[in-house]
């Protein structure tokens, strides 16, 4: 699929797919049709088992600042968004990849949005991050304050949203926004170990872990539990796992072959 | 409505509400008055558009202590609480206005519990926060175990109720319990200045965004996605979000007009 | 019912029970066996009203480092497990008794999921937690997934399971991970402190505080705090809240009769 988009960029290698917010010359400011294409590409990627882990970053200096609002008040003609497009962060929360946000500058507005779906969030030394909004008269999209609480906790999550600021990268990483900070000339490598190491991880209970986490969102413990364990039960009796126990007790490395 | 109350004071300047527990000759200890008073007034302010932020704070030194035990182990008088009169903490937490806890003193039992209904929360340095109501034979009102774990994490809120302690405020904030401390005699200064700050946002945008958080909770991430977004785009098309690109775009400050 | 376990060991005094993982000559690894006397064991103390805490820990060493590979993987004839078995960690968290794992070493897979389903956690220091799942290729099962977001936040958990690693007793408890850490030595007394000093709260209030924790996880806080109300109002006219009350006056210690 690489190279048929106009505002954003896509490049898998070792099943860890890159995926760009691709207007540098607009430091990456949204528009519709980048919203759609993500959309488009996320919908196709989620049924792509070759692809294990995303990594979501921005070509040039920014990841995303929100809305290219520039383009919105010049009154140019955009296409119309289908409300189905603005379930992007829905893709990037629950799609059966693990998503990376590797948040190589500004983060903020409907960007900020998408990086808090991903599942991990890493940060350059010196990144901002800003949820905006308010400070542009909207109340937001990209379910900002259904992910943040749950990131950073209830009062530090409406306190982000009410009274929106620039936080640097560090301070991020203090309150639980980004997992962490690496220097801007390491993200990348540090990002992308990270990725292939998930990438490397038995699929079966990989997209598992996965699975339970979103599940564990909507259900009761007890109901959690009963499922959880359902799926422990099948994944266990897979031949990666009997790989896995047997490698652990002989000290080795295990050899997986996805069932 | 300033002046009609025996037990609250209520004031409004700028579209900013200072609500305060006012029994300071009993530093502010609750009583069923007193909660009548809060839920009577609480839900008349809810349906007054001109009020935009309310600032919850105490009259003289303590913020609220909880129920005013010596009045309540008295034998005295009291009136009747009927069963609406605890849905206080509902109200703070999802009336249309944005509500700040300005916890100036002692901040415990079902003080702490109003307190941590509110969205935000800033206190004065060497106040002193506690559940309490386990030390005094209670498993409490006022909804603290719905509010705090959501707050500061489930294993840390369990702690706190089940082994109740004065907690500092510069250790409650390490532990996000509140947003911030402030010197004492600057608490009022610094929680008026973010109060402000919210005001003057954009109405639709503010009460959009307390709606997001508020529906945010008991929504799944597609559920909230799907009506976040209807509300973005009313919003959206409003003369204060056009005003505000344009603003951002000719880098000058905006002019709200409230629709 | 001291002494009729072969993997687990029981032993209550002064309405404290300690609980052990009990196999040190396997490090506590867990086996079908010891799950099942888990289950038997705390279904019945579940209605045992002379328990009022149970502290978690493990015998020798080890906490319990999870399932037991090396048994698993030799073959060796082990009993079946019953689903109803996997709902250990739901007895831990909603069982009317408070729990609290005390991690006196080793802490992972299973056993880390045992540890996040109590009501508290303490480390002693140099103690080592791991998640540990997908680096044997399995999802997990014990319900770390709904337990961990809930304690240290959305963002760091999935990064404790995706990248699973040795996290020490003093990191974890930067994240909230566990409540406090205590030299080796001292870790036994200050949880049976913390154990005393809850059994000797008030039993209504005790067991009311630990239902509202449970039930406050799935109600809106409306719901909750009417449901919180009934049981405040039932609890607050038993003879002990008036002693507690009394004796808060009267500055002396209160005396408990259980109802």
């Amino acid at each position: 699929m690489s190279g048929s988009f106009e505002a954003i960029a896509w490049e898998v290698s070792d099943s860890v797919g890159m995926l760009s917010f691709n207007r540098p010359e607009h430091f990456n400011g949204m528009t519709n049709g980048m919203i759609r294409e993500f959309y488009e590409l996320l919908t196709d990627v989620a049924n792509d088992s070759s692809v294990a882990v995303i990594i979501l970053t921005g070509t040039g200096k920014a990841f995303c600042p929100g809305a290219d609002l520039k383009h919105y008040s010049s009154g140019q003609k955009d296409e119309p968004l289908r409300a189905e497009n603005f379930l992007v962060p829905v893709l990037l929360h629950e799609m059966p990849q693990v998503t990376i946000a590797a948040i190589n500058g500004a983060c903020a507005g409907a960007g900020f949005g998408y990086a808090m779906a991903c599942d991990l969030r890493y940060a350059a030394r010196g990144a901002k991050l800003n949820t905006a909004f308010l400070d542009v008269a909207v109340a937001g999209d990209m379910g900002v304050p259904w992910t943040l609480p749950r990131i950073v906790g209830a009062g530090r999550a409406r306190e982000l949203s009410l009274l929106p600021r620039k936080i640097d990268a560090d301070e991020a990483a203090g309150m639980n926004l980004v997992n962490a900070v690496f220097e801007p000339d390491q993200l990348m490598n540090e990002v992308r170990d990270r990725a292939t190491r998930i990438a490397e991880a038995a699929p079966l209970a990989r997209r598992g872990m996965k699975q339970h986490y979103v599940e564990a969102e909507g259900l009761s413990y007890r109901e959690f539990i009963n499922i959880e364990t359902e799926r422990h039960m099948r994944i266990s009796q897979s031949q990666d796992t009997q790989e896995a126990f047997l490698a652990f007790v002989e000290k080795r490395r295990a050899r997986y072959v996805g069932r």
